[in-house]
């Protein structure tokens, strides 16, 4: 790669800075502050390192790890669109594709192909890395929202089937996951922290 | 592995939380908010896939971001020491080995043994995986400082001949990333961001 693309690549991990901006439901534990996308990339890839050895088939963790730590990137422009809403979610995906565009179009051609690549791979969720990694990112927001009570989840009147309905793709990619996160669902509502 | 590591392994990932609160000295590009070890950890694994083709030798990349992932994560117990407190650097070693054996011992055994491996080996910095992912580690603050105008340096009173001396080993991973961070040193002071 000559040393012109270096400015290209300079300007886009610059650019980066903005997802520590872009702001989730979720709170950080033991905190009145709400988590933003670039921690929330973060610990999803150390979660995926912890639990790798979950997930229903033999998985690649290099491109699991790649695709969880640019999968939120598109949200510097489009935006974070909460997991419960249905309304936010009809033009979800164009927004996120002109983001894409513009957001990885500021890298080489090569690396543009690349990471975009890995993006659709994991909105398409279809290959085994991608629904393991989509279980993850559903798993995250779960552990939050018990740990603290389910503060986001009343924040925003969500109910039980609401959470089962959408997490229960968990077990597309990790069986043992969505076991432990349906338990886990359960005890949230016998706690009070879930509206039956 | 058996379920019974299953509650190890999610009480590991919830401690992670806690990296989100532990402050560094560098600015949120655009913000006055400064930047936590979670998303620094984000931050310079995406820098590492944009940038691994500057590495000196061939690299294995999946080892390079195990090593981003996690090198920060002992200050979770031992806090950010900043990169030009020689005073603070004198105990750091000890206060990071307590907690790493405290922080990866609630990981399953296995894993235990495998995430120390991976921090020891970013931490003794000789692999080719550890030389290049310390010099992203110490090329980001020098973006981060360049584009703030010198606000970290100038708060902590740093000059020119520190950070030159601090950050030639970036060389040592990438004489590349070096030769472009050492005239952004240069430009840092001609801009009157960096005291001479």
């Amino acid at each position: 790669m000559s040393n012109d693309h270096l400015d290209q690549q300079i300007e886009f991990i610059l650019e980066m800075d903005k997802l520590k901006s872009v702001f989730r439901r979720s709170y950080v534990s033991g905190t009145d502050r709400k988590e933003n996308d670039a921690e929330h990339s973060w610990h999803v890839a150390i979660m995926a390192l912890v639990l790798c050895d979950r997930a229903n088939t033999k998985i690649d963790i290099l491109r699991v790890l790649k695709m969880l730590l640019i999968h939120d990137i598109v949200e510097i422009d489009a935006g974070d669109t909460f997991f419960y809403d249905d309304k936010g979610a009809a033009d979800k995906s164009e927004r996120e594709r002109t983001a894409a565009n513009r957001l990885f179009g500021l890298l080489p051609k090569n690396q543009e192909k690349e990471f975009k690549n890995i993006w659709e791979e994991f909105e398409e969720g279809q290959t085994s890395e991608a629904l393991f990694a989509k279980s993850l990112d559903r798993l995250m927001p779960l552990l939050h929202n018990f740990y603290s009570k389910g503060k986001a989840w009343k924040e925003h009147g969500i109910m039980q089937d609401q959470v089962l309905n959408k997490n229960k793709h968990i077990a597309d990619g990790s069986k043992e996951l969505w076991e432990f996160a349906s338990s886990l669902i359960n005890k949230a509502v016998e706690n009070g922290y879930l509206a039956k």
